[in-house]
């Protein structure tokens, strides 16, 4: 019974998040629909992480077993067919071995979040990023980004509902760069808390506008308190934009 | 009476153009109408290139003169609050002499054309590329690209209803990169034909395809023949990037 792997695209706009819910278009449960549309088979795919409603990914990747082996040029063509008219695509199929698991495979994953500073909204990017009409001083957040950067107990930037039985997460990056007129934040992380980047991301717009500084940023941290984090940034912004697996078993 | 000069930025995807038609959303038409709403005048604002049905702008430029004089700040945040829901924003707004010309000050005129070259669709950004399954040559792009820079008679890629008084043209620029899964093709020049950037990029695309050598393009450009084109590349694809104007008119 082979297991395939796939490598999703989706735009997050419309979907109430990655996981299947009791109402609502799901990626996950979409995903699950042209799966069986195309091989009679109804597999339910698993994926490395549970985007909340409004995020997008470039690279999120899930997997599920069929049956039948198919060619996976196959596969990817025919879920993609059976996909329209949503934004999702899948980007590309590959076999992998039983062991490997979307969500306990990974070694890393690495997330970007876009944020446009300066003063028009944008016209073509509107559900894609976070409007911020301030300037933010770039160099102040890519500065103030490495005290939340190692193993750190991020309590503080844990959503209430989050399920990870730990809030002790080792952050491996914490990147800020202006590009034009974004900035873009890009979080890697062998794991993240729900609602994590988005919570970092929301503290470090303060430090932008000077509202926040380093050592806020770190008090915040310390207090391991959800009440000390900034104003948690939307979804719109945010990307999954790859997940890492040892070789061989995620090639 | 002053002369207002805006550069904005336009989802095309909406719209039937640029310009004001007896039917359908026009950026031009909705632009006039955000103005009227904000000052009470009714003045026609005129482009600086007219952009089909689809085609996007990253920087549009047009004026349009007003009785009072309002501080450029308020212009453009008064109008972008008027342009709302619709996809067009200003981006910037400044006061210029009674002698600019948003169409015929203009020095230079730079498009964009993104092609995305991979099997899978886009599920981010497909009203935003040209999908194009196959892959694609870009060097052979880039290299043939080269025959069509110069002063030419574009006939061949030219639109039948297209109005310019000459079919030559110079095209300052023609460059063809890869950037990942996209090919990025970037043509620059005072003035384009109707319909000049996606002709060319159409003939293009059969370069990259191994279906047309930079020889058989030269051919199709010494024809003069519109029937010597490729098909036409589809609006979507395409952005208007910046006009450029003479200091200090355009400033």
């Amino acid at each position: 019974m082979p297991r395939y792997r796939v490598t999703l695209e989706y735009d997050g706009t419309p979907f109430v998040g990655w996981q299947v819910q009791a109402k609502g278009l799901s990626v996950q449960g979409r995903l699950a629909q042209a799966i069986a549309r195309f091989s009679g088979e109804s597999p339910m795919p698993r994926g490395a992480g549970r985007t909340d409603a409004g995020v997008h990914a470039l690279g999120q990747v899930a997997h599920f077993d069929l049956a039948r082996a198919w060619p996976t040029d196959t596969v990817r063509d025919a879920v993609n067919f059976h996909l329209k008219p949503e934004p999702v695509v899948v980007r590309d199929c590959a076999v992998v071995p039983d062991s490997f698991d979307a969500r306990f495979s990974a070694t890393a994953r690495h997330y970007r979040y876009r944020i446009l500073a300066r003063r028009a909204p944008s016209a073509l990017d509107s559900d894609r990023v976070w409007w911020v009409p301030q300037p933010l001083n770039a160099a102040a957040m890519a500065a103030a980004a490495q005290v939340l950067v190692g193993r750190h107990d991020f309590t503080t930037f844990r959503a209430a509902g989050c399920q990870s039985r730990s809030p002790v997460k080792t952050l491996d990056r914490l990147a800020v760069t202006r590009a034009g007129e974004e900035i873009l934040i890009e979080a890697s992380a062998r794991s993240f808390l729900h609602n994590q980047v988005r919570s970092m991301v929301g503290s470090l717009k303060l430090v932008g506008e000077g509202k926040w500084t380093a050592a806020d940023l770190a008090a915040a941290l310390s207090a391991a308190n959800r009440a000390a984090c900034g104003p948690v940034a939307p979804a719109r912004g945010l990307y999954l934009v790859q997940v890492d697996y040892e070789a061989p078993a995620g090639g």
